[in-house]
């Protein structure tokens, strides 16, 4: 038996999404469009036992033209299974399903896969290095902030959080799968990863769908605010087990997730958040990060966060760096490792807490957020304000009380303009003292927490005309000086911090 | 033929140190007095000739008790010789004077070392691995600040350097020997520390005591203001040749210089600012270490300065570590790899100078030096403001025009007035976020740019009562809660950046 859903993931439709997430498999016709890297998923109806999520597989292969792609379904409970699928290429495509289970096994079907929409770049992948860009070309330069357990909230809270990020210019989104224990989160989650006895026991051979389909509708949602969902797969701070599962059970859920979250086309795997202050051994984290490797079709970005100790991301099933360290001016140092783009997802947080990595000012966060990006990586916010009722951004979500992500969004805005990636000008002393980046013909240069009241241009080697923009990185305002410069130049400067400056190619 | 002068050299006594410069040698009586580590001094007259500098070899055997020392004479022009020589005994003292030239040789005294008057504690040491004290158990905390060639500027800046330092609150001063040539340095020095021909080509082989005698006069003059004195011996900024001479002139130099300035209690011997900088190879610097640890019969401490490349200072010739870097947070570091006292003499200037060495703000220059010292190290000023008539501190001297050295002098008198060394507390993550050390039973720690609304008192363990501090690094106040705490507790904090707190044993 079968029930084929298209959808249609548009951004800016919120309403789609919404019906995504009630997901009734609504049997459609045949002849059906799928725009590309959209999500083509049919339902089919197969056994309802106990035991369903352990015993039965289901797959399928998707072709067309030359191509195959296989996909794992999932059980989505009360007898409905579910395939997805994000075709990444325009035409017709047909696809066969195989299972144990007689009922499921030997399906087959076909859909149109059409032009993309308007805002739909499809997903990111890694360019040059050390940048990314969507399949479609279009540059992808990451700003992201982390609210970790934002989906365990209840819906309140989840969508004033969807909309503060509607317009607070965040482009990624760090969460994790699990709910989260720990200072200010001490609130139960609404939905639990896995059927539960009466005790509240997780039984860890069966799903809970409930919780499934609750997660999905977040990540699709960030989805059409134009956010990757940078999906945390473990983490440490648990009391109900999630953190202490056999390997087995660890191989089970990450399969199950994969097949239900990887058609997605605004999902990234983070492996962990903290790997090293969990209890597993090293190399499992190797064989994780393969294993989503290998059962994920579409290759989406894979990455893991460390602790105390930097894992080594040369690794190869490692697509960039995920990286927790609050001296971005080491960005260059770890390009250059590691060969891969650097995402500095904590270099701690804007906030007023006890707890050492929450207590930055405004200006300290933006500070080290513009060393990163000119030095060529990329710098993640978080908030961590005390909160009368325990509702701290980094975490649970909500609004935004500070000041650093205003001046992310200026950031951002400036380095989406010029389009290019920026690539670090090299050291010549054992320290950096300002970022900077040349990025094609442009040149950056960020002086932080320095005044300098005039300065040397320099790279105009090439004597050809540049305009010079002067950058106030707190106050939000760039003035581009009159005259046009060639060859060596001195400017003036205005002799305050957050000072940088932008050179442009003036024809 | 014997001249005697008895140099004491008081804290205060301006007039002496004035007529110490002005030297000509005046016979005294026998049966003088010297202060303990105050200077006493003989002159003979000896062969005026050319050559006198290069082929008239004096030296001196000093006796007290069991003890002799040795120390080196110097030729001072006009056919006068002299030795100078630091008593750090009380007692009585004889001499007896070798040489190659008969009129100097054999030549006997004696003299009474009382003891040390008031503002004299003696030459600084190395204590407790990784800090100094005087030689009478005085603790000793630099806050050294850089002028480098303020010598060179003729009377009125000198004089009027020497005023800005009668109250900055300094306690060090990092100077140069030769004069400068550099950015913002381009004036002729008054005197040169050779003798020159007509066309002004210096004379290696002889030295011009006029040059010796202003730069003794300088180096007594700080020591009355209670500032150490830490010569810089050879630096890369030079047009005159005296960074390019040969070996043999280097090590004549050095000789000449340690016979002359040794006995200054307050000197330290800097072999050179950025060394790695210089056209000499790393072994020669070695041999001039160990040449002035050979040659200097007070053990004066011993040092050098990296540019680019940060020297082995756990060679056993090095007194204590001087680190060009930005990052104080290292310093912990930087103990534990040299295992000996860390001076980071230059973790870039206050101004606004386009050289990014030169444009910190105040505020990060402050910033820099509380995370040193916490860290259990010290750190050093400079200034670098531009001035219309290129008169920058951080290279002439003159008055200061910036923020950062009272918010050093306010630092210093908080060490001074806890009187301990302070112990960087371990580091437990990859990186350190705020500085914390323990200072016997006070406990420090600095916030920086974070701004934690409350904090937790760690180390009450002892459950002593304790008295807090908050201090505000900038505003420079301190305010003490009015409880006493014990064991586990929380405090409320400003939550703005420049936050210190500072734990006192209350009873």
């Amino acid at each position: 038996m079968r029930y084929r859903t298209t959808v249609k993931w548009m951004a800016g439709l919120a309403a789609v999404a919404v019906w995504l997430a009630c997901m009734p498999a609504a049997a459609q016709t045949a002849g059906e469009r799928v725009e590309r890297w959209g999500i083509y998923e049919t339902s089919l109806r197969g056994p309802d036992a106990e035991n369903s999520f352990a015993e039965v597989q289901l797959s399928a292969e998707f072709r067309s033209k030359d191509r195959v792609v296989k996909v794992d379904g999932f059980y989505d409970g009360e007898g409905a299974y579910r395939i997805r699928f994000m075709p990444d290429a325009e035409g017709e495509w047909t696809y066969v399903t195989r299972s144990n289970a007689k009922q499921l096994d030997g399906e087959s079907g076909r859909f149109t896969c059409v032009p993309a929409s308007g805002g739909n770049h499809g997903p990111v992948r890694v360019r040059n290095t050390f940048h990314f860009a969507y399949a479609d070309g279009t540059p992808y330069f990451p700003f992201g902030t982390t609210c970790y357990a934002w989906v365990h909230q209840g819906d309140e809270l989840e969508e004033r959080t969807l909309e503060t990020l509607r317009t607070a210019g965040f482009n990624k989104m760090r969460m994790t799968v699990f709910p989260k224990d720990y200072t200010y989160n001490r609130n139960e989650p609404l939905y639990h990863p896995f059927a539960r006895d009466a005790a509240g026991k997780p039984d860890l051979g069966r799903f809970n769908p409930e919780f499934f389909r609750h997660f999905e509708k977040r990540v699709a949602q960030l989805g059409e605010l134009g956010i990757e969902a940078d999906l945390i797969l473990f983490h440490p701070y648990d009391r109900w087990g999630y953190a202490r599962m056999d390997e087995a059970s660890d191989f089970r859920y990450l399969r199950y997730l994969v097949a239900r979250l990887a058609a997605y086309r605004n999902v990234w795997w983070s492996a962990a958040n903290e790997y090293d202050l969990m209890q597993k051994p090293e190399d499992l984290w190797d064989r994780y990060l393969k294993f989503i490797e290998e059962h994920d079709p579409y290759g989406r970005l894979r990455s893991i966060h460390n602790g105390r100790r930097i894992y080594d991301h040369s690794k190869p099933w490692i697509t960039h760096v995920s990286i927790q360290h609050p001296d971005t001016l080491q960005t260059m140092d770890w390009r250059e490792r590691f060969g891969k783009p650097v995402v500095n997802d904590e270099c701690q947080y804007e906030g007023n807490i006890p707890n050492d990595w929450g207590n930055l000012t405004a200006q300290e966060l933006v500070h080290r957020v513009w060393n990163g990006v000119i030095e060529g990586g990329y710098v993640g916010h978080g908030e961590t304000y005390l909160h009368p009722k325990d509702v701290l951004w980094w975490s649970k979500g909500g609004v935004l009380h500070g000041e650093s992500y205003k001046r992310m969004a200026f950031l951002r805005k400036l380095v989406e303009e010029t389009g290019e990636e920026i690539t670090p000008t090299p050291r010549t002393w054992l320290w950096r003292s300002n970022a900077s980046g040349v990025q094609g013909e442009r040149r950056w240069t960020y002086y932080g927490g320095r005044q300098p009241a005039k300065a040397k241009i320099a790279g105009l080697a090439d004597n050809k005309p540049y305009r010079v923009d002067i950058i106030d990185a707190w106050e939000m305002t760039v003035k581009t000086l009159s005259d046009v410069f060639r060859g060596e130049a001195e400017i003036a400067l205005p002799g305050k911090p957050f000072t940088a400056v932008r050179l442009r190619p003036a024809d």
